[in-house]
Order: C-alpha cells, then structure tokens, then sequence
C-alpha cells in the first residue's frame, strides 16, 4: 500500500481540477457544481498542503464587490480551518468571449486593455492570498490562420502585456514570481509560446525579466511529442523553473490532463526521479510545491473525484520511492559509471587549457584511434532497464 | 507556366540534397554516387545561385591532405565555372559511429574533444570557401533514455561546445555567423533544442552569443507539430533568423525532406508571405539566401533528381507570386483591416500613459460593455478564404 | 473568382455546423443559439442542396410530443419553402451525461438500452423525413484505461446494437443505409473503431453489414496521421464509401473541424480529384452529397458563420476545376503514363497464366536483370509537381 | 531480481533484431555483421526458444545455391545444437532498390511478378524449416505522392499478391498461415494497410483468407497514436491475430523499435494483461510465440546488444507478474464489479427478448430516470489506479 501523504510532500492541487463540472467539448456537465469551501476541506483531509485557483474558480466572472467579498470570506475561513495555504494564482482570460482572439495578443487593442486589467486585479487578489506563484497560461493567444496575426507585433504585444505585470508586482513590492505556461495548442490551432523553449526565449526580451519563469506542464509538452523531463532541466539550467504542472498525456492528441502517471508512466518516473534526486551530477533543483492539473474523467461521480484526487499523490509517492532506490542501488551507481553519465559533467575543455592547447592536441584528433573510441559502447540499454525495473519495483 | 529563377531569388541547395543515393533506414541506394562538380554545374543550369556542405558532403570522413587539395581544387573550378557561391557550411558530426551519442554532448569526453576540433577545422574550411553561415545540427545530441544522460551537464557541455566554435571565429575574424538548426527527434529518441524555442534559449546563455542565431527547417518544426511560419517570426522577434531550410513534411512522421511545397502546402504559402513581405505593420525582415533542404525520393533516377531539384524553385516562385499578389489585393487590405491585423501592432498602453493612468481607466474595465465587445466578430475566415483562393490562383 | 454553386455540386452542410454557438472545451459560447428555420434558409440561399441534422440539433433532448411536433412542422415548412432536402440524419449519442460512457458500449446495460432506443426511434424520424444514409459516430464508445473495458464484449456490444438498428431498418423497409464514422480520439482517450480500416472490418463481422457503410471524415483520419485520400479508397475498394464529412484539420493534434480546404490543402486538392475524377483505371465513384461537417470559428460572428459555410462550398469548387484541368492536361497524361500509374492495373499475373507459369517463367526472377529495373525511374515527384502547379492554378 | 525465461514463456526473436548493424537514415553501422549461428546460440542461451527471420537476413539477396545450401547447412546445426526452433518466416520486400516502389503494388508490373517469385520461393524455405507463421510487411507498398497511385488498382494488386502466395501455401499442403503487419509510414509517407483495422479489413475481401491473418506491432499503432491493446483486441476479436512483434515506441515519431516496456510502459502492462490473462469475461485468447522485433539502440556494442535481448524477456516477464497479480487480487475484482467490466458482457437485448419487446419495454426509455442513471460513476479511475499500482509492484 502507498503511504500517506504528508506536509513534506508540499502537494497542492488546483481548485479547477476537482471543481470540474466535466463539461466538455461535446457534452454537459456530468457533474453538479463544487463549492470551494468543500474542495479546500476534502483535499485537507486527503493530503494536500496547497490549493490553487483562477479568479473565476472562486469569483464568477462579473461578480460584484459584496458578492466578491463575501465568497472571500468563506474561502479563507476554509483555509484557516484547514491550514491549507495558497501556493498559487492565476488568471482566467480564456472562457469569456471576450477572450476568443486572446487577452494580451487579441487583435482588438479594448480587449487587450480589458485583459490587462483583469491581470492586474487579479494580481492584487494573489499577493492578498500569500500566493508566491503567478501563473499566466495564454490559452487564447494564438491563432488558426496565419493571415490572421501580425506575428511581430503579436510578440511585441505579450511582451507589454507580461512587462508590464510584472512591473506593477515589483512597484507593488509583492515579491510574487510569474511562471508562464506554455502549450502547443486547444484551444487555438497554434498558440505562442508553445512550448518551454519558446517561453524561455522569450523571457529573455522582458525588461522585467528577472521575475518571470515556467510553469512547465506534463501534457502540454507531450502534446508536442517532447520530452517534459528535458524541458523541466532546461528550465532548471536557466533557472527558470518557478513551478510544475504534474499530470498525464497519452501521445499527442487533445489535451487528456490525467492523473499523474495514468499517461506516460516511464516518463513519469524520470520527471520525480529530477525533481526529487536533481541531476546526476548536482545543479539546480526545483523546490517548489508539487502542483497537480489534472481533470478527473468524464465519467466520475463525486467519489471519484476524490478517488482521482488522492491517486495523483498516491502516483508521486509511489514514484519517489522507486527513484530513491533507483539512485541508491549500487548497481545503478555502476551503470550510471560505465555508462559515463558523471563523465558529462567534466569539461570538455580542462580547466586551464586554452583553446590553442587543444588545437596542438594531436592526442585529440589526429592520432586520436577514431575506430576504437567509436566501437565503445555505451551500455544505455541497461541501465535503462535498471530503471525500468526500480519504476516496477521489480528489484 | 512558371517563370525560370534568376539570381534575385538567391536560391542554395544543399550538396547532400541532389547528393543523396537513397540509402534509407530500410533499404540500400537507389542511385549512384554524384560527384559535386557535377552537381555545381548542373544545379547552376537549373538556376541556383548558391550551394552549400558538409565537410564530409566534398571530402571523404579521414581523407589525407592530398585528396582533400585535389577535391577542393576541382570544387572550386566547378565554383568559378559557374559562378556558383557557397553560402554556408555545416559539419558532419552524426554519421560516423564515433558520433553515437553526439558530438559535443556525447557522455565520451574523447568523442566530445574530437567533435569540437572536427567541427574547428571545418571553420576555417567554411571560411576559405566564402561561406557566410556556419550551420549546427546536432542530430546525435540527445538520447532515447532519461537515465543515460544528466541534463544539466548536457547542456553545459552544450554551450561549451558551441561558445567554443563562436569564440574561435570571431578570434580568427570570419565574420562568419553560427545558425542553429533545431530538431525534435530522429535519429535520437529526443534531440536536445529539439525547436525553434529551445535553441533561442539556449543562445541566450551563451557568452558569444552575439554570433549565434538560428537555421530553422520546415519540417523539423511540423514534426513536432509546430507551425513553421510562427517559428521563424518569434526567431526574427529575438533578432535571430540567420539561415532558412525549406522543405516539405506531411504531418508529425519520420522526418520526409521533401520537396518544399509538397509537405503543407498552404504553410507553405504563408512561409514565403512572410519571407517576402515581411509582417504586416513592419519589423524585422529575412534577407538571406532560400537554402532547400530537402531529398529527392527514393523511387527517382537522375532525371528525378535534377526535377526534384527544379521543382523546389518552381515552388517557391510560384507562392512568392501568389503572396505578393495577396498582400497587394486591396480587398485584402480591407479585410486585414476589418480583421484588425494592423490595430495589433498599436501599443495597449499608449504612448505616455502610465500604469496608473491605464488602472484609473474606467473604461477600459469597469464601464467596458463585456458583452458587447465579445460579440464582435473577427472575420478570420474570411480572410483565410482569400489568402487559400490568392494561394490557389483563384481570384 | 470562384463561381457559385449549382445542384449538381450537391452540397450538404449539418445544422450542427452552423448551428454551434462555439462553446468549447475551454470556454463558454460566443455566439447566440441558430434557428434552424434560418439555418435551412440561409444555406439554400448560399447554394446548399441538402442539410443533415442530429436529432437533438432539431429537438431538444427530452422534448415532449407537441414540441416535437410543433418544431418538426416549422422544420419542414423552411424544407418546403426552400427545396432544401434532407440528405442524412443521425443521432445525438455523446452529449447528454447519460451517455459518458458511450452509448451501444456503456458498461452500464441500461445505459445500453436507454441508447439504443434513443436511435431507433431517431431511425423512424430519419425515414420520415426522407435521409438515404443513417450516420453513426460513436464518439463516446470508449476508454480512457484499458482496465475499464472488456474489449472483446465491448466489439460485441458494438456489432449486437449496429445489427440491431440495421435490422430495424430492413424489418420496416425504409431503404436507408448506415454509415459508420470512425474517429480515433477525443471526447474519450481511445475510441472503438478509430479508423476507416476498423470500421470496415467490424462491418464484415455484422450480420445486416449489407446495408451498413462508412462515412469517414477527413479531420478524424488525419488526427491519427493516416492520408484521407487513401482511406476513401479503400473504402470504395470495398463498396463501402456510403457518405464523406468534408473538413479541415492541421497535423495530428484536437480535433479542428475547419473549413474544407483550409486544413491539409494539397491533400484536399486530391480529395476532390479522387470524388470528382475517379481512379485513374476506373472503378467504383462516390457519388452521394458533398457533406461538409465542420466548426466556424469561435473568433466568429454570425456573418463569419455564414461567410465560413461559403467558403466550404468556394474551396470544393475551386479544387475540383483544378482537379478536372489536372487530369485534362496532356502532359499530365504524360507523366501518369511515364510514372506507371496505368500499368498498376494490370494483372501481376496474365489473364490465363497459372501459377506454374508464372513459376516457371525464367525472365520473371532467374533471368531478370535486376538492377537495371532497379535503376528505373518513377518520376513521382515530377508527376506531383504538376499536380501542385494544377492545384495553384500554375499551368 | 527477474526470473530467468523458460520454455512455457516461448518467446522469440527476430535474427534481424540482435543482428542489426545499428545504419540508419543519417549515419553508418557501429557494429560488426553478425553471424546468424552466433546469433541462434546466444539467443537460446538467454532463454529464448524461437527464432525468426527474412530470407535475407540469412541468405545473401542474390546468392547463388551453392552458396544457400552452405548457409542453410550452418543455420540447421545451430538449431538442431540449440533446441531452438523457427516459428516464423518473412520476406524481404523492401531492402533492394528494385522494391522502392513496393512489391506487390509497385507500379512497375516487372517488380510485381519479381517479388511475387521472391516471395513464392521463401514460402519453400519457410515451410522446409518448420514456421508455423508467414509474415508478410509490405513496408515499400505505399506512397508519398496521391497522384503516383491508381490507389484501386493498388488494393487490386495487393490482393492479388496476398491471395496468390496463399493459395500456393494451401497447394502445397503447408498447413502455415499468413499474418499481415500494418504499418501506417516509414520508410514511404503513406503505406498500404496502415493498421490493424485497414489490414483486416482488407483479408476479409480475399479469396483465400481463410489462411491469412494479422502480425500487429506495438511501435506500429502507436506510431498512428493508436492504442496496441485495443488493435489486439479486435483482432481477437476478428479471429485474426496469428502473431504479435513486441517492442517499445515513445509517442508518435519515427519507427523506434525500442526494447519491449521500454516505450509506453502502462500500455505494455495491459498488452501483457490480455495476452497472458485474457479477456475479463472470456473469448479468444493468442497462444503463439511472444515474438520481439525490436532494434538494439545504436549506442550500444555487442555485450549490449545481449543486454537488450535479454531485456526484452525480462520486461515481459516482470509484467506478466504483474498481470497475474492484478487479476488475482480480490480488491481488483471488486472493482472491476463496481466498474460493471462484467456486466458489458451481457447482452444489450436479453435472451429470447425480440426487438418489439425492446421498443415495448417503458423502463427502458420512456420511464427511465435519465438523470439518476447519468449521475451514477463509474469508478474508473480508481479502477486504473489500482491497475498502476499492481504494475508498480505498489501492492
């Protein structure tokens, strides 16, 4: 049996996930309507340290101020009842109409300016709830058309749209990060920044820069046919890591948003094995909470929400277990050394030797023995297999 | 009919293009070795203005001085017979076993040192030719098991490698420009800066990275289901759109290499829209040489060849007419207009507003009728259906 | 510009398409729920002969007898006013949470039952209102976890209810077809029959598989990275191309639903030339409506609902004038002829010749010198070349 | 620890598995030619009880009979040594340019009949050693271009071909069958028969396809982002799965041929799941060999090579403990129950109820509480849940 959650574990889930109606793209709600207070209670009570929400997850859409206050108040009562902490916030500027074309790249400059401003307001709210995290996935900022988009000015546009969030959290002195999150597309044929490469390039042309980062979500990048594992290290190697999205993607179809490692499980594994062991040879390590996005399925009933709930942890520890004693057998440990993974962590270039040195190298590439260092192998299988067999506890 | 090609079209092909025997993943050659010379001559017949290479594309892997004078001598004739510039070099560092687990970033140091001089000495071949790109694709660089590789290191060694190389040319004074090619997948499990996003990043973090930039290719991106246009937009945005390398692709697949056009077609179209007109409301513009990349297919002899290789350039003509014959169609003006194209590259905040005047704007939140913007139409499909008829010869 | 559609063209359009008030996965509807009085009007005054319908897109789900009856008599007075006739009916077995896991495969019976009624008595409206074809997709017939399903009872399930309705039709002589619509995903992870292959062998298995067919479209094949084209034709190969859905879709991701044409373009040109022109050698023709089931945009307003049904019909007519020049054209009569396309027609074996001849002719395999066949030929790209240059209207 | 294999696991190998020179699309082999005897005693050594091959995997194409004769001598001592039998024979149709338009359906009707007799004679050599199985791949049949196939005449010829080497094998009295594998690309854009549905759709239209049956391959449906287990399943189902080829794929990309378990993993559980336990409610189960086609990733040298093949085995063997232990447990069989995976198998219409006493049965549909049968759960994902756990050895 797995283990029981504990604070350590730092879970946090969204109030979206198992506050989904299960609404979908051809069908209604198969579910009733989830007040907030009881999501707060349930997910307490199974484990989590973390909730999460969209403004709208909380407050409907238009609600005015008593409505507003007054929904605020139960929510934190809820979460002092329970300790549950807000880890994060973010922003729904995808489900109104008025967000069809997108929030800060819509063609239609009024629509930017409404965006903008539901941003910063919200902002307000999530520095409010203690939130260290602000995230903003551009679900809408796309297109289906080329010739729909001046691509230039569209990038120029999110620019100023994140700058200047960013900037109102600095002059607000909130000490609040910005995690972007990328996808590929759904809801719109092509969406910027589609994947963790695109947002870390373009992080990079903010002025305000150095408080933005990524929130890296497993399907998503799956939904490109990339590896999540690769795009959280380089992430991590640009030290931008600033939050994760666990959840599960089976190939590259619509965005399926299962339980953690009810998609990929190999990949899986590898992704707790990173976030909970780091690199081989050190480097950054994410230490933020262990945030789920996920949906439970269609044709759950409340019991199963909560059943779903509990497996995304029941799935993460589960997994640490097995990447724990992965990195601690001294088999591994072995394989991991014939297969020279600690050697890639040694320069290239030694330390002191300068580039003339390694041109007048003859040992490096003239009378290097080209056949003989090509015939080594690199014995990947098995160490492969060695960790296929710890995921399965099969060791 | 379509027109001929002319030196203004600055067209460049690849000698491993119309180079290719046809060896395949299943199968052995369907045609003959084809000696460059002849492939100069004839590609300079067809109308192209450029060719480009692999050093092992001209000079035999482990060739001596001698052959490789002799090679080059003969080479550079065909070059002056015709006319013919080389454009760009790239370097080999995938098809010799000694490259199984990549060059700069294989777990070997040894591999990793003997890449690094490899691809040294193919600068100063690159610049002796005249060429003005130096490409990178670094189709070994990753692996097809998480465990085999610490990903932190990979991509340090990564920027070693490539900081390295654009050191050494601006120490020697080339004045020659890296261009990253960035690739998902094939012939590894997962190629590290598998997009357009990931290699931007990744030159962000380099030292030298004034001289890095990027060689996007069409159907690397489709293979991972990404939309090629927006891709060389965000590398122009970042300033960094150095080398193109069009082709075709049908779908997420093995990676196809065919003939530009003959992949998607209206991607196609609205690739060279871009290329040739720019964006819209202005910006940044690709000036470079139109470099195919691409193979013709293994069911062709000779003839198919020299075709295929035509056909590349007829296709390109063909949409350059149709693009520039849409941007200038004034009812295409009109429904840009009416789509609200050029109002994207007006700023959200205006020119002197601050952020306090854009929160104080009652109207652009509080008195915004919601409902009444979101009910604007957008009229894309309208506009779509007049770039696909302008692309079609339609109207 | 293009000219306007006739009857002949035989254009169909579901009231679904133009009826969806774009309300998705991710958000709520942007436009206002359609009349289907002026959806009938407006697409006969756009050129459409035929409209299609799901019960539940004309009749509310759960509607009482008089509003039924009250809405089926404006129904077909707008049919009468307009000649529009009703080309093909189906049934609403997806959207209503009754039906979350699936209809004919629920593992719940009565689920079962409760569906299978629902679509017999859709049959009776169907007949009534004078369709040839029973469309069925099964778009919630399936899983997202392998445990979920016992997959040999779920394909019996799914035979016993096909055979059940088919049986239906035949006892009550309403001279109407089924056509299955296979889909690979989305709503569910996996659904049953997910390509035109599997339909038509689960067909073989039926015992009143006589009048059941298939109505494949062309987003669902091309979600699963298979060519459209080819799916048609191995349906016409086995008699069982009973109706097509028309549409767009851009690679491998969520289901699009786009306009005709603005999807896979060059795929679409062949589409058409395969319904337009037949095969090459002869053989069986589609010749039943041109259906188009696709989504206007959610970035759409009403008149972008209807520019975008125009523009189905415009891209239809557009690609098969080109696809008749295509094959007019000599040259191209030429190539076909040069690549071997009409040889393929031909009996490997001679009309006569046993199987011991063939073994026993030398000049088949021992004398046959085959690396000179080898070296043939096909000129395959020259032959697309030209189809291309057809398509754009370049000839 | 994994226990070793045993005879009662029957697995085999393909000779081209462990033989394969590691050349692929972008570089030369890494590893020495293999001799076949080596082969079938290391094989036997780590467990393995079949082998299987293409003709040209042991016989040089073109050899002449001396040579054959000599080969065949050689290949017939190691398994006459080794215990070890061939259970499956399969032809080479793809390799030699002379096939780079396919065999059966190359346009060039010389090819056709020189395959058909490449063909032919293999079925001499399979039936001579003892294959209970004929797989035939047809991985040239295909295209890249529509219009360089008459795609009727293409399904004509294919069964022609088919329907020819299966009424040789009938005349002959081989008492062998034939198994089909699709696949959907690679190495031509688009194959014939691109999956198990196409594939079996396409016997049921043969002559002798009393004898013809399929050979799916994981890697390949998911290549087609198509679920393995579920291909199986109507296989079964169809009375058609005649053989398996187990390997590993990570999403839909090239052809990876990774290690069985090494792709997706969950999936591989339930592939085992149905193999080893069956369908939950009974029917057809596959009793053939548990055959791997897999390639040893290029990395790798010849002792992992070795490692890989005896990777495969253990994979299948720690799942199929698994399995069994997922079956075996009361608390999965509980929920099973709850998830009615049982009551799926009872008929829709109960025994001896006609269909007027269905359309006559109220509490099937006019009485039924729709909204009380929606709101019920169906538990699912605890069902999976409980699935992941058992394939983790979490229990």
């Amino acid at each position: 049996m797995v283990r029981k959650p504990t604070p350590e574990d730092k879970f946090a889930f969204g109030l979206w996930t198992v506050g989904w109606a299960a609404r979908d793209q051809f069908g209604s709600a198969s579910r009733p309507e989830l007040d907030v207070v009881e999501s707060v209670h349930r997910l307490a009570e199974l484990g989590a340290s973390f909730v999460t929400f969209h403004d709208n997850d909380v407050i409907p859409f238009g609600a005015d101020a008593a409505t507003r206050d007054e929904i605020l108040t139960r929510f934190r009562k809820a979460l002092d009842e329970t300790g549950v902490k807000v880890s994060m916030v973010t922003t729904d500027t995808f489900a109104h109409p008025i967000f069809k074309d997108g929030a800060f790249t819509s063609n239609d400059r009024e629509v930017r300016r409404y965006g903008l401003r539901k941003v910063l307001q919200n902002v307000d709210l999530a520095a409010e709830m203690g939130a260290e995290t602000f995230v903003m996935w551009g679900g809408r900022e796309g297109a289906e058309y080329d010739a729909s988009k001046d691509l230039f000015a569209a990038h120029e546009r999110y620019a100023e749209g994140i700058d200047t969030v960013a900037g109102y959290i600095k002059s607000k002195g909130y000490g609040m990060r910005i995690a972007l999150e990328p996808k590929p597309n759904e809801p719109r044929g092509d969406i910027l920044l589609p994947t963790v490469g695109h947002a870390l390039a373009f992080i990079e042309k903010l002025e305000n820069g150095d408080i933005v980062g990524l929130n890296p979500e497993t399907g998503h990048e799956q939904m490109a046919g990339l590896n999540y594992t690769v795009g959280l290290a380089q992430a991590l190697w640009a030290e931008k890591l600033f939050h994760i999205d666990l959840n599960g993607q089976r190939s590259i179809k619509y965005d399926q948003d299962l339980v953690f490692g009810h998609g990929d499980l190999l990949s899986a594994f590898f992704t707790v094995d990173l976030v909970e062991n780091g690199f081989p040879s050190g480097g950054p390590k994410y230490d933020g909470p262990v945030h789920f996005d996920y949906k439970p399925s269609r044709t759950e009933d409340m019991q199963g929400v909560w059943a779903s709930a509990a497996a995304n942890m029941s799935m993460y520890i589960l997994l640490k277990e097995r990447a724990q004693a992965f990195r601690a057998d001294p088999e591994v440990q072995a394989a991991m050394e014939a297969s020279k993974v600690f050697e890639l962590a040694q320069p290239t270039i030694a330390e002191g030797e300068t580039l003339e040195d390694l041109l007048a190298d003859r040992s490096a590439y003239e009378d290097l023995d080209v056949d003989a260092v090509a015939a080594r192998g690199f014995h990947f299988v098995h160490l492969n297999q060695l960790a296929v067999e710890h995921a399965l506890g099969g060791r």
